[in-house]
């Protein structure tokens, strides 16, 4: 298959030859013994009794047919602007209240369309043939064609048009990035085990002080040392105390090898939102570059940076300055200047995103995971993974023994969605449809890349405006007012006199993702010293985890009602947990319905303030002893194996 | 959720804790961290910002719909009844092709209904609420409620009434039964490695002596040891040289430990096509009982047990003698008597198949994988694992770290398949339907199980009528007839007479499955001794590998034209593929279209007859340095990575 976007000559240095990380169960894969034979296939006329596959007449599903958005269903941002800048958050809280108009209706209303994957098509390439005689059938373990060659034609092209080493990278579909992450768990790591094994040869992932704990699930049961690194507002730090260099630099080789292994999320952080600036990556990348380190970089929020809060957090109040929209200004999401010598991708929006690793990948050494979970939806369970050929030509082997290929049914109907039947290309004009399947348009072609684009564009916008509201209404609500003297007025109204404003929580205003990552002040709280003093040799905080936890039970009972993560469940090491972890909270924007968005919000403010008024020890732990006796009446699991999954 | 199928006193004893077999890995997973945040999401109106989920209203997917076949779409056995029985088989085949009548003609044309998934449903009840903002939103790793509780109802109730130990198997989805297998690898072997690991700790893997390879290509990178068992032609022996009692009481304790781990396929086993008898089952549970062994049967073709095979088998020739539909008879599809104090599945098609080794656990030791790619499509990745709730809980723990769920698209299309909108369960009357979404039956209402047992019955009658013919056809090609005198007679026409006829080859009437298992007899060709003086010391074979290699060129030659497997990618070590594999080749009936497989088989047959009037050794060797080099013109790789799966 041709690569028309490639220029004829590429100068790129090729990428390292970095298999020595390979684990030794990866190393000794090999390829099916049946792909000796896939020449035979081609001869014309071939009678094929080879396979061992059903007969697609015999599947019973004949066509399948979807109602799906057209792209421009949501407005990009900025979408209804506060404008003039509201002086005050309160009052764009109003405002945002008063704009809410129909956005949570149903979809059903919306303008959609119908599409459709048609039983067979008779389209002879199999690029361009979407039905389900092939969809349904068993495939190719990179990912069912067209879709294949949509998505590595969108990787190269326009999601890292920059990236640094010759032939660029190549992409394998998976199974959603929790699965990417665990083919390259296996790919990379050696199981270690302390009954039989030397400490020298345990192996080591580094994650981020605050990260997303799946990563570490999969991680710590192979014997895997976790080894968090320092971070600020962007997200994982190079220099200073706890930061990169530090913990490679001061590695202690009693308690394992020095980490051959990055997990990282560098845009919108799960769990502090932050964006990893170019400088950033950058300056880790040349740490692990000298490290010989593997970057797993998973994002599945990339598409979800959020300018206006690089305003906010700088001003302290929402501006609607910051424009992504612009090429010219070449300023990216984040504020910083993109670089003038850099390709684009062909789409401001792309262009306006601070870009991957893989922009920085001179060596190859990024492993980077892509999901339709947050563009799409969860349920697809489809994603893919992009790197240097080499890795993926390993992780293919992987498949090949696990999930083979993703399904065919989440595959055929984004392939018709995006493609169209009988596509010509991403970009090119629509031809005379010769199947009877239908794309994502009215015409019946597919979105195609400018589509994709337009609607990624459609959800930042409209994510964005979720994180205004709900930051603002937070903003609004963050100080405790104390209040002294009590004067009894003429018109027999009690007066409350300020006396003292103090600071409950503080937080950035996320500048990407869907999290906002509240820190409380418990030290503001009456009753901190009280629980300050109750610590163990063991953690000394344990007083205040209590008081911490009691915040999150209040939050839960009524009238405030708010479901929210404790921060524990974010750290990935117990002495984080201990020491910083209590003191967070992840709220997210993202699944609440839009109506209720601003009342949750006001409530979990008000919960803290209310809790702020608690100055009797006796309420903290009947609430403490309350929830207890909640957890042993419900007697541990209420749905027996039921494991929920998803970013917890 | 109350099991209604279960009586209020259960007897049986539970199984055995077995947790000794799980890998360290295995034993080091927990269950995810947010689990403990369940029971506060039932709170009434709680305001959840805790998950971390994309809302679903941004879903670009409105609605799932699909045109679907009727359950008694296809005919079940017998159809097309060869009544009165042919007594020659080439009869037969003239019979069939001339019965041939629009079975491949489009499914289109059949008569078909739509199904429906809705947005959003407003049933309360998980277990019956199938809509997209569940299933394609983050889900359970079990599977989707309504298609979880459907599928373990069945196979608790209709597949394995019969488990004998307390409480019944558990289930949990998987993305297909490679899947299925990879996990059980993971949850029960621990790596092991040359370089640093001692051989007394390396595990091993029980296979049959010719296997489906996947599982051995699973197991290989991971270090275990391949251990193959005997077989006759129902399936592994449980006596005799070779047989697993053998490999058990003899096992080499140099080369590693004794295996704890079977894998098995049972019924029409890949490729061999046998079926297990319920008295092999016995006597191979009894040795693996008392030897500890986990068996892994792997059973996608389960319901494709045909009768005919049976007498066929015994009496040489068609015969329609075979009845597994009236239950009174109490004979199981391979003529064996079904216990008579045995519980009815409540369908007589599946009291009529010989059933799973889940029948006789009564340790609790089987894992059993089941899919949906053979009775569904091979796309759709779902599948599922029955065994005690123990094993299955550490499966989850895997499934929470790796693909999470199935694919939502495939879930809720399945679920709405055979549930159909707010069920009230899978033998219940229709009630009125609240939601939108629309089942796979006329009135809207789903197939239930009745629906998809007989669907399960149609597809069997279908791929056993496609057996049927493949074998009577080459059944009558098996003689090369050798012909003596040439008489030129007075019309002059050349006349031959038969002087001697010699069998080119032989086979099995398959008793299940979608393969015949061809053994060509190369010992009658005129070449064979040639041949069988060229062998190495190392392979005493090598010689008439080259002859049956040549064979296999021979028939992708024009005019022959057939493309089948050779036996050497089913053998699980090179020691059997050197003595015995080359014999064989793996012809699969179920995937061609079916106006050609009549054509196909006569081909296939003609092929081995030309083969056979091969006298020059250098025809032979042209053949094989022809195809050599059509190898290395192709040079390798058609088209980069493509990893095709599926059952090779």
């Amino acid at each position: 298959m041709a690569d028309m976007a490639e220029s004829p000559v590429d100068t790129r240095p090729p990428p390292l030859d970095l298999t020595h990380h390979l684990s030794r169960a990866t190393r000794n894969r090999h390829a099916s013994s049946m792909k000796a034979f896939y020449k035979y296939f081609a001869i014309p006329g071939i009678g094929q009794l080879a396979g061992g596959l059903p007969n697609n007449y015999y599947f019973p599903f004949d066509t399948l047919e979807a109602k799906v958005a057209r792209p421009e269903r949501w407005t990009p941002t900025p979408n209804r602007p506060i404008d003039p800048p509201a002086t005050a958050a309160e009052d764009a809280c109003d405002r945002l209240s008063a704009l809410k108009i129909g956005v949570q209706s149903s979809p059903l209303n919306q303008p959609q369309d119908a599409i459709a994957v048609p039983h067979t098509s008779q389209q002879p390439n199999p690029v361009k043939k979407i039905d389900l005689s092939t969809a349904l059938q068993y495939g190719t373990a990179q990912g069912y064609p067209p879709l294949y060659y949509f998505i590595r034609q969108f990787t190269r092209d326009n999601m890292h048009p920059n990236c640094p080493y010759q032939g660029g990278p190549e992409v394998i579909l998976t199974n959603g990035n929790t699965d990417g992450f665990a083919k390259t768990l296996l790919a990379l790591t050696n199981e270690w085990s302390e009954e039989k094994d030397w400490v020298r040869d345990k192996e080591g992932l580094l994650v981020e002080e605050f990260c997303y704990m799946n990563a570490v699930q999969g991680g710590e049961p192979r014997g895997l040392n976790i080894a968090p690194v320092g971070m600020d507002d962007e997200g994982m730090r190079a220099e200073g105390p706890g930061g990169l260099r530090e913990v490679l630099e001061n590695w202690d080789e009693s308690k394992g090898k020095r980490p051959h292994l990055m997990y990282t999320v560098t845009m919108g952080q799960n769990p502090t939102s932050g964006v990893l600036s170019l400088a950033r990556r950058r300056a880790i990348y040349a740490l692990c570059s000298k490290y010989d380190i593997i970057i797993v970089e998973d994002d599945p929020y990339w598409y979800l940076q959020f300018p206006s809060s690089t305003a906010v957090n700088t001003t302290t109040h929402l501006s609607p300055g910051s424009s992504s929209f612009n090429p010219a200004i070449q300023v990216l999401a984040n504020g910083e200047p993109r670089p003038t010598e850099w390709k684009s991708s062909g789409f401001p929006f792309l262009d306006s995103l601070v870009p991957s690793y893989v922009s920085v990948d001179t060596d190859g050494r990024v492993i980077r995971l892509d999901t339709f979970s947050k563009t799409i939806a969860p349920g697809c369970r489809l994603g893919w993974i992009t790197a240097q050929p080499e890795l993926i030509e390993r992780i293919l082997r992987i498949t090949e023994t696990s999930t083979q290929q993703p399904s065919g049914f989440v595959q055929s109907l984004i392939a018709e969605l995006i493609l169209g039947p009988d596509h010509t290309g991403l970009s090119a004009p629509p031809t005379a449809s010769k199947g009877k399947g239908k794309g994502g348009l009215q015409d019946g072609q597919g979105w195609k890349a400018a589509g994709w684009v337009r609607w990624l564009e459609g959800l930042r916008g409209n994510y964005e405006r979720r994180m205004q509201k709900m930051s603002a209404i937070l903003d609004a609500g963050r100080f405790h007012v104390k209040t002294g003297r009590r004067n009894s007025l003429d018109d027999g109204e009690d007066e409350w006199s300020v006396v003292e404003k103090t600071q409950m929580y503080s937080f950035d205003w996320p500048v990407g993702g869907m999290f906002i990552w509240l820190k409380v002040h418990f030290d503001t709280h009456p009753l901190y010293h009280h629980y300050a003093k109750t610590g163990s040799a063991a953690n000394k905080n344990e007083g205040l985890m209590r008081l911490a936890h009691a915040l999150w039970v209040f939050w839960t009972t009524s009238p405030y009602l708010v479901l929210v993560s404790p921060g524990g469940i974010f750290s990935p090491t117990e002495a984080i947990r201990n020491a910083e972890g209590w003191k967070f909270f992840r709220l997210c924007f993202a699944a609440i319905d839009e109506e209720e968005l601003g009342a949750t919000s006001r409530r979990l403010a008000e919960g803290v303030d209310a809790f702020w008024r608690v100055r009797d020890v006796r309420v903290i732990e009947k609430l403490l002893a309350d929830d207890e006796a909640g957890v042993s009446a419900r007697g541990g699991e209420a749905e027996g194996l039921v494991g929920m999954v998803g970013p917890c």
